[in-house]
């Protein structure tokens, strides 16, 4: 068996599909760029048939990145895989991922498929996808709850058609890891042709052991490939960990014994990058990419005993890229400089008129801070107004007051389609009063699920990056918005939420 | 064996260790009462000899907990062992925790002892503390990376000396589940009394895997006590997390066949008051008690196809108290009403005054926000001004005003040490103007290394919760604030946070 371990990151598919993580192509294409970064072996980009964004978001990530291979899923079904192909032309290398449920319940219930129906479908679809592409991976939804002797019945089948990858997902993250990982062992050893094909493991993280188990799946599994996300985004309690598991596997090479492409080096930053993309906070003691997960990384020195650096520590915080946080940028650098951190942190923009845009607010955000962090600048690029699509709603200015015993007041002036409107009114504090203001025009009606507002490198001096998560007829979007105030970068943030609930279309729903 | 799964929650003790996380004694006592609500075996209150703090907190928790059994840490010294005892005279039940480290790497390095004086240490604290009390446990600190022989030989002289739980700690984090779970199986096999105590398991989480480690640790090494915190609180990446390793244990009885005392309708009310007490956010992926972690609880609803529930849920939400987020109380609600629901969640205060001075609060709050949550409540008497301990520094009223193009002013009036001043400045946004113009009169030259804020209950309309974490001298401390302005709150928790630096001793460091 190889020594090679496959990571396959779906950050932006199974990570995207988490309520209120939605992204724009843009902010896609970025991380994308940085997962190349990252050196992950498989990117996968989306759902090309679940929507005409998610196809355009999978065709400019395939034509853009040449050193990851680049995925779509799909449903086990002609039209899907079509799609996908198409979606994928540009890649210089691309995967069809296609899935369909086999266990009792999903197959009942969900698909209202026999076994029996199940198992041919599963067939016709690798064969449809194997005309179309060299690179097929074949899921089988809720693998682990599924009956193993079906299951290994539809393995054998869909590795003769020529399925390269076989993925047994715990679509529920109900698993434990001694029984997964023997589940995956045994499994395996009733495929005849089981060694025609890279096993691969999928888990969720509901009982707190994706990582375990996706590592049990490797061990006593025999799986080569583990499907991941950064921050271990995701549905319900999310993914398998990308940072946990290639640290794991780094630490504990004396016990897997196995090599990873990832250059853990890159991991702080793509963590930043999709945690500031999609809203999803990091808490401060999660491993590896936590604030706290290296007591003096952030800053913080422990109270105790320090005598030795190994005593408490089994990884460096250098090695994931801890270090990187330094100041880039101040008020002197000029637009080469720019231009060139722009290039390191992934971020491309289009046309020189972007870059003198983007420049242009560099300057005037330096004139108000005297050392601006990569985050300043992500936040900054991030920024709707530099964004290459037309937008419904802009912002233009704010005023407001709040005073003890008075209730605040806020007025706001900003654009629809092109056209400044001013709102005005008063709330129970400054940043309620300001969203009022906008929505007394815009009347969208949603409802708001969440506000958060983290100041991007800790001082109220910094930048506040603010999050607000809306609801409206089921569909639920972040916006994210910052600014040094943070009631504007409030306004902002709401803005960009309601042009999300603007263009965003349905999607169909794809697998866990 | 045994099938009582025991749950020793170590929240107070290594949870309170993260830096930033330290909490006041009225705090501690609060999330003491809930842990007892939540029915945990054990709680670690504190390491009483570390400050004349700690042992104040170990013995009021000592005195006012009545269904668990209250247990202190310390080293393995006279002294400390003597200092534990004394603040658990008041106990229903107590116990005396102490530790020393047998790890080649921290005796040499940390203790400066030789293996023979750890073993001789380690007996005769197990003696000096089992004539103060008949619970005593013993932790091998670093335990997971101890020579086995040496540690069975340990283990067995304590044991011999009365100790009756025996913990073997990952401290560090490194330990992988059958790895972890193998060591404690064979170490049990090296200790010949090994059936006259108890096993305990006590993992980090800088791998990700704390949850799974405990589990094997159980599983196929036979402990009965696993060490936990609410959310997993601990130094750097945490410890194990008593909600997901809780319900691994209740959703999989089918695997372990063990019974825990815990009742998991008071989780989410844990979380939460864990996570407002500390300032440390709860991401929305985390399992079990992540805003995401059941879609639908927080009002979101999966785009996809949800034709039964248990094809993508194990568990209940309403098992684990996400139901409990009800409108408990409005502007028509009277004060036996308050009273009571002070009472269910937890808060004793102490005096009638102080009850009056939390109800006029409520009623000042209720007049400006129509629907009160249990959060909002528990902001409510969690505000400084209603503590019980003298504060130096008070909030009083604050005016503030921004506009585009104009630099943001502040003007705030507070107290310190009980005299009204006027401070005033402008800043880069209203909340650094606002806090500046406190510094101008404190000129406490401590560093902010986090600011955040999230809304109590979703929307810009609630209660904004905002923490600020202050560095001064080597010491980190986090003051919360809570107010429907934003502002507002952001100076009170910088004054919550002033009086935190202001009045915490330096405190010996304990065990990881």
């Amino acid at each position: 068996m190889t020594d090679k371990l496959i990571i396959f990151d779906t950050t932006l598919r199974d990570g995207e599909q988490s309520p209120g993580a939605s992204m724009t192509k843009d902010e896609k294409l970025r991380i994308a760029r940085q997962l190349e970064r990252l050196k992950v072996d498989v990117i996968e980009a989306g759902f090309a048939a679940s929507s005409n964004g998610d196809f355009d978001c999978v065709q400019a990530i395939a034509n853009a990145i040449k050193d990851s291979t680049i995925c779509s899923l799909s449903r086990a079904n002609d039209r899907d895989i079509a799609r996908a192909a198409e979606a994928l032309k540009g890649a210089a290398s691309g995967r069809i991922h296609t899935f369909i449920a086999t266990s009792p319940l999903h197959m009942e219930k969900k698909l209202r498929m026999t076994p029996d129906e199940v198992f041919e479908q599963s067939k016709l679809a690798v064969r449809f996808a194997r005309n179309l592409m060299d690179d097929i991976e074949f899921s089988a939804e809720d693998g682990y709850r599924s009956d193993i002797d079906f299951l290994a019945r539809v393995c054998e089948a869909v590795i003769k058609e020529g399925a390269r990858t076989i993925n047994i997902p715990d679509t529920v993250g109900y698993a434990i890891p001694e029984l997964y990982g023997n589940f995956i062992k045994t499994l395996r050893e009733k495929v005849p042709n089981s060694d025609q094909a890279v096993w691969s493991v999928h888990c969720h993280n509901d009982l707190g052991m994706a990582v375990a188990n996706s590592l049990a799946g490797v061990k006593l599994g025999g799986a080569r490939q583990i499907e991941c996300t950064i921050n271990g985004l995701g549905e319900r309690a999310g993914n398998c960990s990308l940072e946990e598991v290639v640290m794991a596997i780094k630490t504990r090479r004396d016990y897997f014994g196995l090599d990873v492409g990832v250059d853990a080096s890159q991991i702080v930053q793509a963590s930043r990058m999709v945690s500031q993309t999609t809203g999803f906070v990091v808490q401060p003691n999660k491993a590896v990419v936590g604030a706290n997960a290296f007591a003096h990384a952030s800053g913080i020195h422990q109270d105790g005993v320090l005598k030795a650096r190994d005593t408490y520590e089994i990884m460096r915080a250098e090695d994931v890229g801890w270090s990187a946080n330094k100041i880039v940028l101040g008020k002197l650098s000029g637009r080469n400089a720019f231009k060139q951190r722009l290039q390191e942190l992934g971020v491309v923009l289009e046309s020189e008129g972007e870059i003198m845009a983007a420049f242009a607010k560099f300057k005037e955000l330096a004139d108000r801070k005297s050392e601006i962090f990569d985050e300043d600048i992500l936040a900054l690029v991030g920024d709707e107004s530099v964004a290459t699509e037309k937008e419904q709603y802009g912002f233009v200015s704010l005023s407001q007051r709040s005073e003890t015993g008075e209730r605040p007041e806020a007025e706001v002036v900003f654009t629809v389609g092109g056209q400044e409107v001013h709102g005005k009114s008063d709330g129970n504090g400054p940043v309620d009063a300001s969203l009022k203001a906008i929505e007394s025009h815009v009347k969208s009606g949603a409802e708001m699920v969440l506000y958060s507002v983290n100041a991007i490198s800790g001082s109220t001096e910094s930048q506040g990056e603010v999050t607000v998560r809306l609801q409206n007829s089921g569909r639920v979007v972040n916006g994210v918005g910052a600014d040094p105030d943070i009631v504007v970068a409030s306004a902002k943030a709401y803005l960009s939420a309601l042009n999300k609930l603007h263009s965003k279309a349905d999607r169909v729903a794809a697998q866990g």
